[in-house]
């Protein structure tokens, strides 16, 4: 099965479309919410629809240690009827938890054997196993198992790493297609910061017939300058035909600095994440709310947003929820993180059709990464 | 400003009214969901609005402290602004919790003086303050500051608190009335298990002008016969023309046992409490959904019950999100749980009006307190 791509809009490389899935049309460039363990952080999935999310991420790694592939295939469409997501699904392979997650890590060319984090049971994964994980979840996009580089690493350490990747992505390409597969499987370049290497992936790859390409190893501590390097030298070599995901990145600066570069499709735990911590996203940085500052602020969050959280509560209001650890708090602030990374999207999609993002850019990179000024 | 109770139906002991309040009419016998810091734990307004409850109870001692008064009364309409809820909402008056909260306790005649279990500060609180501090929130009804007994308590020392209540009640009606309030007070009737003290607490409180009167010092870990046995003793001389309240109660059947004997107006902390330890209302007892018997249940939590959590979800997915403490395994469990209450009100409302109470009310305690059984 072909993933239909509907390329709509370019402006320099930055480009828009329409990516067709099984369970429904997505729009690029987009964000897809982080959904571990088949629920987005203390989000229900209408709230997720009414935020406008098109797809949300889920973690082949965490699903299969609890509950259990064998227990999300009980359910009516995998994934989807187990969580009540009727909307397309992306998983990732297990590759980067497995090697950023799992203790007593023993890598050979079958797979990984590595101690579950959540029983200290001992569990494999190959390429095979994270297929037939994402096969049952029936994910509308599957990602190619691959060992994930670290960061920093040698140029050896680098290739030997890549190339393994490479040989596991070849056996769960076969593995994912040898029947009538439930969605799309994308592969994924990996080389570290060596760019020859980056070369050398997605060559190997390109021998395959993958329905969308992934850039992994990067968002894994390294500096920007080193992952738009990658990124200024990758994409430009990466088909055009299909989409391009730019793995686990980032502040609402990096998405636009890689959608400027031709990037389509983002994930990131950063504004559920961040919400859970108090940290949300505004037009003018990002407000701690635990500031003492905030304690008789009557005013909305951000005064140019439009979601409900902003429209309804006060930050006086907000601030007291976390300092009392109440659910409400985390829930108003991941209504609101969602909606800023959502309503970027929406932002860049228009842009782009106009033939304006290069003024957007600029008014998005203007924002400080880092906390907000006190106000006046 | 009196309040205008419309009696409805009656069906023995048991009512049916309306109570006309300054943000919207409730149905009686009712349910108020326990908002102890402005917010129904894990539950946003629109969600309260639809479930149907009609009117929530806020915590005067925890608002007290946090955010503190003052912070409350900068949003339009005190609490009901600073929460995003513009029904009715009752307000207790702190005292329970002086008595069951607060360390390095001293009461005077003037008031209590204790220290604040969330910042170790020295804090007094008196009848007067207790009434401001309502006064600012904004209440629909307000609660007298009452000396709670404690259970067990002799015969001298539940009278010396019940006539420390009497003389607080007095005070806190005065001041309460002192000008033009937003809302109506309601007295409590004190005495412990003393039949005696409840008679003469009620007498003394009939004095004076109160638009509803609840029964307090019950839910306080006495046995079921002895809480009755006072409801048998109290509710028949009780005014029959305004609200009478019970404070703190209770599971399902207790509610029924208690509108069968004239009680209107409940509130507890149970269905949102029992949600975050994972314990489930349903129509055949309370499901533990932690329990391993549910791990591969794909049906719903209660086949009969018509909520959000039982029509989209299935008993292993609930049983998955509370294992991996996920948020919305509690915002799931939390709206069945109110659900289960709401409409258990709204049965009994029906009944009464249908002449049916009894029926309801045998069906209802037939159902065991404590887990369901394992199902088939």
């Amino acid at each position: 099965m072909k993933l239909r791509f509907e390329l709509l809009h370019t402006d320099g490389a930055a480009r828009c479309a329409r990516v067709h899935l099984p369970h429904g049309v997505v729009d690029t460039p987009v964000f897809m919410p982080v959904g571990t363990y088949g629920t987005v952080k203390a989000m229900a999935p209408e709230e997720l629809e009414s935020l406008g999310a098109q797809i949300v991420l889920g973690n082949t790694f965490h699903l299969a240690l609890r509950p259990g592939a064998d227990i999300v295939a009980l359910h009516r469409d995998g994934l989807h009827g187990f969580m009540g997501w009727e909307r397309p699904i992306l998983t990732d392979s297990g590759g980067f938890q497995v090697f950023s997650l799992a203790t007593l890590r023993q890598i050979s060319e079958q797979g990984v054997r590595f101690r579950s984090p959540v029983d200290g049971a001992e569990v494999h994964m190959s390429p095979e196993d994270s297929m037939d994980v994402q096969r049952v979840l029936r994910s509308d996009i599957a990602m190619a198992f691959d060992d994930c580089t670290a960061y920093p690493a040698t140029e050896a350490r680098a290739r030997e790493s890549m190339e393994r990747s490479m040989r596991w992505a070849e056996r769960g390409h076969a593995h994912y297609y040898r029947d009538a597969p439930p969605g799309h499987l994308f592969g994924i370049v990996q080389g570290g910061m060596h760019l020859p290497l980056r070369t050398a992936s997605l060559e190997s790859l390109l021998k395959l017939d993958w329905q969308g390409l992934a850039l992994g190893g990067l968002a894994v501590g390294e500096p920007e300058e080193e992952r738009l390097k990658v990124l200024e030298h990758t994409l430009p070599m990466m088909p055009a035909d299909r989409p391009r995901y730019l793995m686990g990145v980032g502040y609402p600066q990096d998405i636009v600095a890689a959608v400027a570069r031709g990037v389509d499709m983002f994930d990131c735990v950063m504004p559920t994440r961040h919400a859970r911590n108090g940290h949300l996203f505004t037009s003018e940085g990002i407000v701690n709310i635990r500031n003492a500052r905030y304690q008789r602020d009557t005013g909305p969050l951000d005064p140019v947003c439009s979601c409900n959280t902003c429209r309804r509560y006060s930050r006086a209001y907000l601030r007291h929820l976390d300092r009392c650890d109440e659910i409400l708090g985390v829930r108003l602030g991941t209504v609101h993180n969602l909606h800023f990374y959502l309503e970027l999207m929406r932002q860049i999609r228009a842009a782009i059709a106009a033939g304006s993002f290069a003024a957007l850019a600029t008014r998005i990179m203007a924002i400080p990464r880092r906390s907000a000024p006190p106000m006046a």
